[in-house]
């Protein structure tokens, strides 16, 4: 009991202290380090001979949001499958999100737009500290619902900084094409978080299997979270571009791409479902496949027919993925994996770098015009052959495995320590660990009243 | 019982079948057929001499973002009131959406932007696809509950061919105006629906009858669906005018007309309901009559008035129909009409082409200056007066009718065919037949685990 | 009981005679003024030298239909939270937003836009509507649950006026700087609604405790709200701001101070809560507050690290008003607030008024550069000094304070009216006073049916 009484002390502090850290130290790396840049800075805009419609806002900026939608609506509701946990999934989703962009605006900064002693920022930055955020919120969905949110800040600050590096060797220094993030949001994503669980593996899980369904209602607030990924998929994957033609061509591959992974996913889940009757995890999850499988090549001259294709693939293996290979995964290599980031984002991640890299290897000054500048320019300025880039892409994909493993296994190994207020086995899946619950209806709500009556015992 | 195995099991192989033949045959003509555009090819677009703020991606996207979220957004949540029918109402709008998606591409491609042995995509066409999969998604909300996933994957292939050609034949042949789709898409679809309605009408239907209902949570599931139709609307209609003024009147008098058939409908629900009460189906379906009713006149020179007269009738019809006028279409015209499509786009969708007809009619060149090329190209030209412009319009709703029953009835006879797997009198509205269905409750939640623990029998 | 029956008969008229009423008014007076202006009419459009590039449109209608998501979706579904009154926090915010829409269109046009005799309207009107609504909408959640439609729509009816003219006193006559309304929404909308409440104050109503509090499903609908609201905030600061660097920076600086809210918000409220869990309360609200916070200031170069700040204090300030201020507020100074306003637009609005100050008085020409002109347009011309403007927004707020007081209390004594069918103390936050309600499950499904069938009885 007094230890008991000990460790709701604990977390009392745990959670306000950690954030408060967190907090005040980007706070203090943002008044060092952070700018305007020169498309939100009053004086320098206004130095340079622009006209107002030339601000990147407003060619970014519907972009930016529909990215914005998916990590808070999307990943955020896609989570809230869970019978107990959707306060858990959405607010948790929210605090690490919200503190992985501030840290991401840092890290990818210092990376990418480090000029004259600062980080200067924009549409563009914000577009990419939400792609980084993304990516923390993947390897929160392989641990979702056995971790707390102490235990997900600590995640999020290392693997802001994990990804941050990852992108850079990939889009920096190795010149790997990866607009829509395959290989550095979700291949890096799933396999960190799937690193992650296996470190977390918790062999006693089954004494919290009945709150790791989902039911009837749940299931619907997570469609919410699939048809905003779904429809937002498009400017997902073209919002960071080039201008133009390829921004334009990857909206559209990857709409047609999205179409052929919900009728693949649907095919799949029929035929492997008991009587031929349909499986709304398959649904939520699988259809989204064809956005993840041509986060890479989406901007390569893919053909509408290639995106088709690469969605059918993709959506039917992520479906069979979480039919058979989940089970596996869980009873032979001790990787509990609650969303099925594997099926998801994983495998198809690894699928998208390699229709990526055979994009490359087919990339022809036939094909692309003068518009291979914009997406191989190391091809088009000579410096590359077409095949050489190819190969590049594939190195990225296995540099993007090693960070995924490095980092995972990191993660796991901090995580695990005692003191971060993991939830006990017999707790998982449990909103009541973290949050004052109400009652699921009039007679049981015990929850706190809004407007707070003046309490009568005192 | 030997019987029913055998139908589970065709069952089991009849929805994947479909699928896989569907994506298939659309899959083979792309590669034959579909090409980039000039927009979003890499060479043709670099080739031309255009600036990247020109392409028309930056026009028309943000646009097309919004009606991609009412169709599948919109229409699947409005359609998950039905108590046990949410599974159902959002996978199968999902389902037949994206396959409409890829169809419409070949259908419209065909018929409009076929050149040189090649259809060429681009923005315009992904909206044109959208528009064309609103009008299958009417036609679902007329027998949801009563058809199966394999008879809405047929209905959606027939019906996007006669779209097409219906189209084709108002815009193209006939020089109809119909910018947001009150003939092409609301007329079309309501009817459409309707006639395979009556066709495929059940007595028995009271047999269900206790689940053709809502209840609470699912009613608040269908406001979801409501209010994002509802806001985007102004985007809907707007989408595919002419850019510049006539895009943002066209917004606006949408904009306007949704306020007026709000009011109209909170004012005859509360005048015709029990003790004055309000019906939450009037709400989520009659207040956004006002966008079906300026869907082709508000690109013309509506007035801001004009807007709110006709949003504020097509409300008030909307509503007395769902209450007088549903119950005898049923008993009198053996018409069941699940989401009465009858009511917020059938009538609503007449007047709105007499709306148009009006507008065409009352147009000058004093009202519209040069805009009028915009507007009405063939009068501006001088090919036609805008009487004789008036009766084209008029001429176009009475072909729309003319495609709309002829393709309800010819679907009507396809989906009777006994093999599709229709759900029986006694399984209506009922999620269960097509899809593995968790409890209500942590109790009952029966559903199939995401982590999948390994199989201890095994 | 022929008391009640009268009641209820006069109910059944109150409300639609009301609605027609008004809609009847606002109709008329867009038919003698409301007029396209020169960005949406055919004629005066083309008459100008424009290309359509440049039409307001395409600068202004991807921030306003974020705006018009925020005020549709995101006010309704966050006040849905209550267990038994959300078929009435989405119904009664559509119904008074729409009119207010239009009201509003009437109000701000005579004092912002009135020329030749004729309001002017296209997408920056829509917006400024939109924002009213707004306002609008934060005073109805002060009582929300505790008056009646009829109440509500006179409600807007006269905030619609005092926000039009405390606008205009503002913005035109005393050349206060306000874009994103930290005083003229969120300060006066939270005040007018203190104060409104204070004069409904309701002495019995722990006669209706029990239903004032969520249930589990509720608040995942909430957070439906909470998000919309929060990912779209960026878009609602900078919608009217100047064009270029100064809406970028807008958004920039909106994006920043909510991050930094959302993570004070955790802090605060595991801080305060029961052995150190978090309240959905907090989380859904107070997360918030940092798009309130930089309502004034966030198109000035607040820098990132001033707008972290900010947010900060604001999630701060807000969580610690939910835990400790309300409850005084209502025993003390008998002022109950259902959605807690005076904690999310009361309190970081007004924080938010000062800061705009300071973020005046600290404005140099070396700062903003010839981006002066677009923030402060009477410092850049000479007319004023830094400190003088911040001496102006500062009595802009004392101006506002005064208006919201004045308002709240005249809306008060008319809403006090006994025939406005206010519901009894007993049957406060609850729907079954306006609306048909179905059942909470299956069996107890007593709603009226979609296709209603043929009555037995008939």
């Amino acid at each position: 009991m007094a230890g008991s009484r000990h460790r709701a002390e604990s977390r009392r502090l745990q959670l306000p202290l950690l954030c408060l850290l967190l907090q005040g130290a980007t706070a203090i790396l943002f008044a060092i380090f952070v700018r305007y840049n020169q498309e939100t800075d009053a004086a320098l805009w206004h130095g340079g001979n622009h006209s107002n419609a030339d601000n990147e806002f407003y060619f970014r900026y519907p972009s930016f949001q529909d990215v914005h939608t998916m990590v808070f609506v999307g990943f955020g509701f896609l989570m809230a499958f869970l019978q107990r946990y959707g306060f858990s999934s959405l607010g948790f989703t929210f605090l690490i999100a919200a503190f992985a962009l501030q840290w991401a605006t840092l890290v990818q900064g210092f990376l990418h737009s480090f000029h004259g002693g600062h980080i200067h920022v924009g549409v563009e930055s914000m577009i990419n500290a939400d792609f980084c955020a993304g990516a923390v919120l993947i390897s929160f969905g392989a641990v979702l619902g056995r971790t707390g949110p102490a235990q997900l800040l600590l995640l999020a600050l290392l693997e802001v900084v994990l990804f941050g590096i990852n992108e850079f060797v990939l889009l920096s220094l190795l010149g790997v094409r990866d607009a829509g993030g395959s290989m550095t949001i979700h291949t890096f994503g799933a396999y960190f978080g799937l690193v992650l669980s296996r470190l977390l593996h918790r062999p006693q899980l089954h004494k919290s299997q009945h709150r790791q369904s989902s039911v009837y209602h749940s299931d619907l607030f997570a469609m919410i979270g699939t048809l905003f990924l779904w429809i937002f998929w498009p400017s997902f994957n073209s919002a960071p571009t080039s201008l133009g033609a390829s921004q334009h061509r990857t909206a559209l591959n990857t709409y047609y791409s999205l179409t052929a992974s919900t009728l693949s996913t649907f095919t799949m889940s029929a035929l492997v479902g008991p009587n031929g009757r349909l499986d709304m995890v398959h649904i939520q999850n699988a259809a989204l496949a064809g956005g993840v499988v041509v986060g890479t090549a989406s901007e390569m001259m893919l053909t509408p027919f290639g995106a088709l294709a690469a969605g059918f693939l993709a959506g039917a293996v992520s479906t069979l993925g979480y039919k058979f290979l989940m089970p596996t995964l869980e009873s032979k290599f001790k990787v509990q994996d609650t969303c099925g980031v594997h099926n998801l984002h994983g495998m198809p991640g690894v699928l998208g770098a390699l229709l990526g890299a055979l994009g490359a290897w087919l990339a022809t000054h036939n094909a692309y015009g003068e518009g291979l500048e914009e997406v191989f320019p190391l091809v088009a300025g000579g410096h590359r052959s077409a095949t050489s880039q190819a190969v590049y892409q594939l190195f990225g994909l296995f540099v993007t495995l090693t960070f995924a493993f490095v980092g995972g296994a990191l993660s796991g190994l901090l995580l695990r320590l005692p003191l971060l207020g993991a939830p006990p086995d017999s707790q998982c899946f449990e909103d009541q660990v973290y949050w004052e619950v109400p009652g699921e209806s009039e007679e049981e709500a015990q929850g706190p009243l809004r407007t707070q009556q003046p309490d009568t015992q005192a």
